[in-house]
């Protein structure tokens, strides 16, 4: 944390204001925020991941970064419903895309893992705008390198613990069960959360709970508030550190229609926005929110939703102040 | 049903998996199954009746069945949500379209009736694909032929029970006052859910409940869950032979947009899913999905949801079992 | 109101029935009303304003009375929700466009506020198609002009009583501040529900507080219905005139993404309906709806959520009979 | 025609200028004209046929008169290229729409035939905005009754003299051979231009050529002016009076996609004007403009070249004066 | 070569009827004519090749083949401009797809292989529908294994021969270096027409000529007819085997907007036409159709001209006889 | 110029190469060169004006200089037709845009006209991405305060020389009236090219011939090729300082759709490319490229031909070399 005292410092980037640049003019950095070349002095940062090579159906996901910073410019510096305020007291920036191979799974797994290695080993909380699910796995690496196996909130309408796709270890359905066999998961404070659609065995779900995940289907949650769940997510994480990874398609379609793989059935946006400012108080140390795809998305409303899903997610992140 | 024992009989159809060919690729058969020319030996099909001159306002769900077909491609054979697995007991397969007449209506009409009660004398339950509704009339003839006046669960904006449209018996806004007249029906085990939107006069509704209809409108199941409503559904039509006729626009156009008359403050996807999971058990002999509109759904999520809620119905079949 | 017969006069404009020209036929007026030139005769009357000058984001708006009368097309005279019958009772028509000046918004301001003089002047009740919210000082100017300070039901993502936008004081995001300096609000009988997304400072809200505003966040009433509101809004507002405005933006935008500024969490469509149809029995002297930008509209269904407010508003007004 | 001084006659209808309306505003009649209940004095006027039902593919075009009538906003009163000044002779308006039935073909071509035969016998020249080719069918039987066997000049990528579609006489593709067979065409002097794509025999062009129709394949005026053979046109049809039937789809797919069964390799929109403007002196007793279809238009532009076509055949009538 | 005599044999497979099935009903094969699972017994096949992860930019074309063959639908079996009628002679069938692994370039690149290896081997002639450029490279391994070195005719915007893409050598924009390297191709026998752009170095195009390759920039041929080209490609090829590659953004985006990396200032539809009629009369021993990208083709238009450029290149194949 | 070796100065910026981050990865600058905050020694810049409230018709073009700005990732440095090389010898970056003020037009002219100064007074030449035409006009006042009355050679389809629009003398389709009013032109050596469409009366066109413009209506270029005509302009202007404004409306909608005011029967794209490349020799001071509209370009193809004519304009700036 940048700062403690009552006034943001002087030095801290912001927002560029809708009244010195109209939204819809000024290059599409995130919420309008300076550029970056370096995480160094940085708090948080947003990261872009332009990688779609993983996704097993509709593409599209590698123009998610680009689409969900051009919709940002929608966004305001102060959450109204909660009260946080980053940029009072962290040092945010716009670090630009990683420079994935895509041409390659391999290799952009290990751009990937370099690249956030050392973004971590900067001080700096990354905020990472997908991109397919694949990336969470060299996300995850990089994680664990710093901070053991991690604590993990996963939204999303897919388990991703496939064994493989079509034969591959790495695909945008298997990062979490390579995490799991890599360790780079504290198995017991893993929360699931949205999963449906169909499957090909009733042991889809079994793998999970097998490894001590909490799992907790979309159509057992409909009608309902989650803050009770995400107290009972707080209590068991503690203080541990936790990763989010939010894959918009936990969210139902009429919400988040422009995604690769979408399943009926979903969570609300409502409850989306409970998930996130539910993870306020815990030691959440990155996130990301992938599989926005902008060729799906016509009006750019979903790309919309993620961009303010990830600046919900700035606004839980330790050491932000409510006003 | 074909089979009763535990393991899924190698002789029946399984949907082409996603480790097989991409989910991108390979001809657009629903849900990936073998194309069939002929109802023998099916427990249950498939099949298209790409009908639109019945549409009063906007065209194109003559490209439904296409449409539906493609997008079903993302559906995997189990059903996480309710253990159900449909290809374990039920030979089923895609029979393709009904060669309808698009120049006449009338034409049409005998073309489908003949065309379901070769179906039916099979032993074959169908799963329509339309489509606009004015087809639920020429199979609830074949329906009749085989079984009698039958029960009847219908979702919808529209009651469809129009005297005429334009002076015409036949449109999509009249079935089931035809069917009526006609005697296909079971009066009191008739249940229309959705129903809403502006009308001509306030009897519009009248006559249904004069015909004994059950009619619940969309703005009384508001913020409820529907499970209750569909035991009463249950109690009431018992082991009679029942008839789904699922009009997409029943579900509120936030889900189901790409539909040709579409009305605010419908039904959400959990209701649309409860509705027909709530089937269960029942003797359910056949249903239809209509009105999705693919030049209205620029993304496909209408179509999506189209070809899950006909697996959802599949599943509901008398003889699936659940794992 | 021009009669109190149990029939509907012979007199009184009736939309088109789509039994006399297919709903896709005829000229696009609202409802299929006839089109007048006058107010004069009329209790009611649709009236655009193509203004999307004062947009801040996302512009369209201009076309907004163009696509909502074409999606109107769908609409039929009665409500059977509410039984609601207001061409029983009213006469009602299509007054067309106010011919702003697209190249200023001050020549524009006037022009709309002298328009609605003389509507107003007429006896007629305007029921506004927008155009961006700007439009809703000139109209309040005129409504004040004639009613005094009126209450207000001001449904919105957005407070819209920013200082300035850029240093301008009329803009889309100003229209209730200046209403607030002139005097034409009777702050505490106002009522702004809907509000929320991201701002500047955590006084956005404070300000409309301290002029003795309502204010209802949207997150507030997640997971509810809005009937009980409504008691209290009728409570505290009484037979005090009232206006309506409505930006559609107050909607989710799963159910409105065609909208210049969405912002996500918003009121679902059943609130909606809640509200207006809760304004019954009010002294309601005109209502608006605001900020449908057809551009972001590629369905029509958030032009088709509009025309169904709209017509929602005119059953609310005083003297429409239910049957 | 109306008037023959220098100066038109202050009674002549003019459309609505953009300095009095913004283009985008007012109700959507036909360039802004007004709209008239009845032919009765009227030179010209501009005719909706909004009927679909005989289309082999994409549906649509039903909403073609709309669509065409909204984007030809744009237009002025005054031809640049040619200097035609259509409004300072003729007196036009916008006559709205013909009431088909949309679920019957042979009902619709009837309640056309009736309608044209009222607009003829006024004395008012008929310019179609369809609605599918099958629309030309009803048309022309007015125009025969009227003027007897008219010289036809048709621009299509297809002959539309299939004997039969689906076993159905009436159809998008058979309108020009039922003429034949009544009578109602003068056979040489019928000009086809723009005839392409696939077909079922090598005879399809045959039959045209053995009613002594002169056929104009697309691909044989590739790269050139069409000037020249528009003299040819003039000359074989002399002062017989000349009908023009115009199917978008006559121009290629680039400059027209919004249409129903579109042909690759088509005429250039500089052909098309020239076709246009090259039946300046002809007797032209009526035209239309068909198979413009809104759904497959997400721009409106091929709406906007549909209206621009329609403004070039005013152009042309006889009377019309160039300044 | 299937026949020889007037009449077509009974056996050949002939596209469905419109008057059988209405052209948007039936599974969409391509042309809708029969699917096969075997090459055995054809003369000619339609393959689709899904893949789109060698693509650089918009990615999409993975579903190139399906929306090639939903157009298709449109197609009839007879070419009017030419009299080819390819069903009299030729056995043809849709093959379906390529299972590709969409996760590895090279084992997909493997998997074409062999599975043209196997068509070829049978003696029926490939006619692709792809999916990206990069397939070309493995769809030539198989064609050189069984003709040698083969002519080749390719259609383009860029001339693929990167040497490499990332610092991968397997991309889309290098199979053609790949191809000399490997000895595929006979380089004096290649043509490569269309190209332009911008690019990196001013020898981009010098190590094509290096190889032998005749190339033809886009803008050379601008204001021409093909055809005289086309004599010289016929001269220089003579009877040498010669693949047909044509990358769809070989056209300009006017005609072809639907790809993945469109190119102003290209080939004209008919220049398109001219070209692949150009090669009736060499040997021909398969073609392919690329770069179709549908999640950018809105209206399916691009889809169409693919599907079109597929049939005239059946209708070029030898042993096809024109009426 | 900033060098005249044989290699580029090591110190010019050079596009992002897509070998060194994907071309949909990094931030959208134009051609993905550095953003720069002052123009001090560059050569060049691009600059985006993203003001479009003096659109008479459809809005949308605030978005141009977004758009078009994403869709220049495709651009690479080597223009292969014409051998130009602008990198290696002018320093150019991307300046962003202006911060236009969008709710009045008045103060926004200053803003520009402001920004303009300082970036000629820093020697740099702008070249402009639009935003609406209006910008013409401040952007020539900057030019003639530095040069004088400039020559200009104008590409569109409106000669933009109204008297007013809506009784306001500044809106898109006044600015070279005005700029002739204010002495900003030097009229002889000014070049209007691809005037077409509709228009109010005769004299439309004579008033800029009066002011001796050179007026080149589209349909007199038709069918040919503009190299001679732009010979011509070349001897008119000599070495006097001119300036290009190039509204992508002048090209025909095929190519350029997605813009406010189309007109059909427009240049093509080859012949817009002849006259930007027409223009080397000459003493080019500046240019813009306005009127891409993205809400009207739903595959992003009009905002990429906009990119490439912007960087043709760049490969004409004085001082290029080619290679």
């Amino acid at each position: 944390m940048s700062a403690s005292t009552d006034q943001p410092s002087p030095s801290l980037n912001q927002p560029l204001s809708g009244n010195a640049m109209p939204r819809f003019g000024g290059l599409a950095t995130m919420m309008r925020l300076p550029a970056a070349d370096s995480p160094a002095g940085l708090d948080a940062a947003f990261i872009g991941v332009p990688l779609d090579i993983g996704t097993s159906h509709r593409p599209g996901a590698r123009f998610g970064p680009r689409q969900v910073r051009a919709e940002s410019a929608l966004l305001r510096p102060y959450n109204m419903a909660t009260g946080a305020a980053p940029f009072d007291t962290l040092q945010v920036a716009d670090l630009g895309d990683v420079p994935i191979n895509t041409y390659s799974l391999g290799k952009s797994l290990d751009i990937i893992t370099g690249y956030y290695r050392r973004v971590l080993e900067s001080g700096c909380k990354p905020l990472t705008i997908g991109g397919d699910h694949t990336i969470a796995l060299p996300i995850l690496r990089a994680m664990a390198g710093r901070h053991g196996p991690v604590a993990l909130v996963h939204v999303d309408a897919h388990a991703d613990v496939n064994e493989s796709m079509f034969g591959e270890p790495v695909a945008h359905g298997t990062p979490f069960r390579r995490a799991v066999e890599e360790g780079l998961l504290c198995g017991h404070k893993v929360w699931q959360i949205g999963l449906r659609g169909t499957g090909y065995a009733a042991d889809d779900f079994d793998w999970p709970r097998a490894q001590g995940f909490n799992v907790v289907p979309a159509h057992e949650v409909w009608w309902r508030s989650l803050a009770p769940l995400m107290g009972a997510v707080r209590d068991s994480i503690g203080d541990h550190p936790v990763y989010l990874s939010f894959d918009i398609d936990g969210i139902d379609p009429a919400y988040a229609g422009g995604t690769g793989t979408p399943e009926i059935g979903g969570l609300t946006v409502p409850q989306a926005l409970e998930i996130v400012r539910g993870l306020r108080g815990l030691n959440l140390v990155g996130a990301d929110l992938v599989e926005v795809s902008p060729p799906y998305d016509p009006t750019g409303n979903t790309a919309l939703l993620g961009a303010n899903l990830l600046y919900e997610m700035l606004c839980v992140l330790p050491g932000v102040r409510r006003r």
